[in-house]
């Protein structure tokens, strides 16, 4: 590879199960040259996540699908190579949707720059990017926790579900989080400041949330789907609010799984389930990033990344999603800032 | 029987299934005597409600469980035969729980006056009762409807359905109605003003309802639960409000059905599906009756009830809700007033 060339991962072939190596390709290109007005990015760090298999998915959903033989989309932080577009100039560090590349021509839209001095870079794919306003907004605008509450939340060391966790306890509840294993448990209790937390893969979730929540839960934050949020239904409370953001452990299935309706733990307690997009909140974020970065300096939230070394990994890094091996916010570190 | 004797229908056995004329009893008892600032009523009309079927099982659901040996509870209109209560004096019209019996001694909790000159007296267990409540209340509060949208409403016929579905209309809605027979779709159609109708017993309800809501649907009143509701969730739009009222294809299985969970509809579409119970409305009753009194006043309401008579055939009258088999508000007639 020189210099000239930059590589991309294509997708390649549509899994109709949990995604493997083989449905991407790694592609070499030639460095794009940006038209008028538009500038080339040079990719430092590529999210990786979970709403990235609904794109693998040959159907329109809230967003178009891939298409095969063209780059994977996906946000990343990049720094400005070359920029005849008014709003951007070599050398910032820039936010936005460079696809799974190393390096993207953008003609500005949905970037947004960085300032590298508040906090690492990385951390506007995370915590200051949207998984953090995936907690934020989803918590407190369809979660709605009240003081003295039990917010349960799944996938709870995940890039989104510890910070669910930390901003219910900034707001007076009870914090249980969901993990699947006994060192992200550990984590999210001991380091996070949850109340407690349950392994799902080594007790049985029903009957330890039980435990967990002896006053039934208020509030679900549902990253997961599946079993887990049948167990979760059962333990609701009168007007409790699911936050359906996610369903990880269901994307890859080929049917969907069958399990009972939720109707009648809604019906019998009047309960509310609705489905969240962070993107409806875009218009908020300069709000969200706010109160989320002044936490951050005040200590009062923490985050964690696992960060994978390599553009060459992009495609391992993103399986890890659905084998609950990543540990925090899962990135790939492609580059290193010029200056 | 003599005048001395009340009769009572009793739960005489919980039934597993679907319940059946043998799990009821009539039991002849004497008349009772109101203690000091009691009340006794002598039964005109009784009401037969899907709600019922959750008494019957040995469950605390919002509602204790009927016990075996006792009367069955419920609402009927009826006339004050003695009181010493100072709110009630006889020969007056009230409504309230009387039970599954032709007698009942009352301290006035739970008991209204109903006007006979407002309306006929069995109106207060059906449109201008709990069922009206139900559909005014549960549509405009938590479906809230806007002008333009589609409404969708299961048992469209019933006792709460055609009143969903007219409300709707008032609100310049398009009403579309599922109902278990063309003699049901008819008169919803063309009695009620529905904009159209489903008959879910001969039709594919899903093609059928994609004809009806070329816009999707908007909003959608449950009452009845089951296949149904996921013909419905494969149909909704944008930020559509579901909402679990009942779900009578349901009462009486003995295993929880299993079907795909609703999940992935709700977060496409940013969709709420919201449990609902027409008692957390009590405070705001006046204002519903009024609302409803006043539209049956201009004619634009119209409702149907669907009388058996004689107390004698008070389970036969409950069984014909789960068969499909009442065509509008299904009651009892007991008695007549005495002036």
């Amino acid at each position: 590879m020189t210099e000239r060339m930059a590589r991309q991962w294509v997708l390649a072939s549509r899994p109709p199960g949990e995604p493997s190596e083989e449905n991407f390709a790694l592609r070499e290109v030639p460095i794009p040259t940006p038209g008028d007005g538009e500038l080339l990015i040079r990719a430092l760090y590529l999210s990786l996540d979970p709403y990235m298999r609904g794109r693998m998915r040959d159907v329109q959903s809230y967003a178009p699908a891939a298409k095969i033989g063209e780059a994977m989309t996906g946000g990343g932080v990049g720094e400005v190579a070359i920029s005849t577009h008014p709003d951007f100039r070599p050398g910032q560090i820039v936010e936005g949707p460079l696809g799974w590349q190393t390096h993207a021509v953008s003609d500005g839209t949905g970037l947004r720059t960085v300032d590298p001095t508040l906090a690492p870079i990385s951390t506007a794919l995370g915590v200051l990017g949207m998984p953090g306003m995936t907690a934020y907004f989803g918590l407190l605008e369809i979660g709605r926790p009240r003081q003295g509450e039990t917010v349960v939340v799944s996938a709870a060391a995940g890039a989104v579900g510890a910070l669910v966790g930390q901003i219910a306890k900034l707001h007076g509840c009870r914090a249980v989080g969901i993990a699947g294993s006994d060192a992200k448990c550990g984590y999210v209790r001991d380091e996070l400041g949850f109340d407690a937390a349950v392994n799902y893969k080594t007790t049985d979730v029903k009957a330890a949330l039980a435990r967990a929540c002896p006053d039934g839960v208020d509030v679900y934050f549902d990253n997961v789907g599946g079993s887990i949020l049948d167990a979760v239904l059962a333990q609701i409370t009168r007007r409790a609010r699911i936050v359906i953001c996610g369903m990880i452990s269901e994307y890859s299935l080929e049917r969907p799984e069958l399990a009972p309706r939720p109707t009648r733990p809604l019906l019998v307690n009047r309960a509310r389930m609705e489905g969240f997009l962070v993107f409806d909140f875009a218009h908020r974020y300069p709000e969200g990033v706010t109160q989320m970065a002044g936490w951050i300096t005040e200590g009062r939230i923490q985050y964690r990344e696992d960060v994978v070394d390599g553009f060459e990994n992009m495609p391992r890094a993103f399986l890890r999603l659905f084998r609950g091996e990543n540990f925090g916010k899962q990135l790939v570190k492609v580059g290193e800032p010029a200056r």
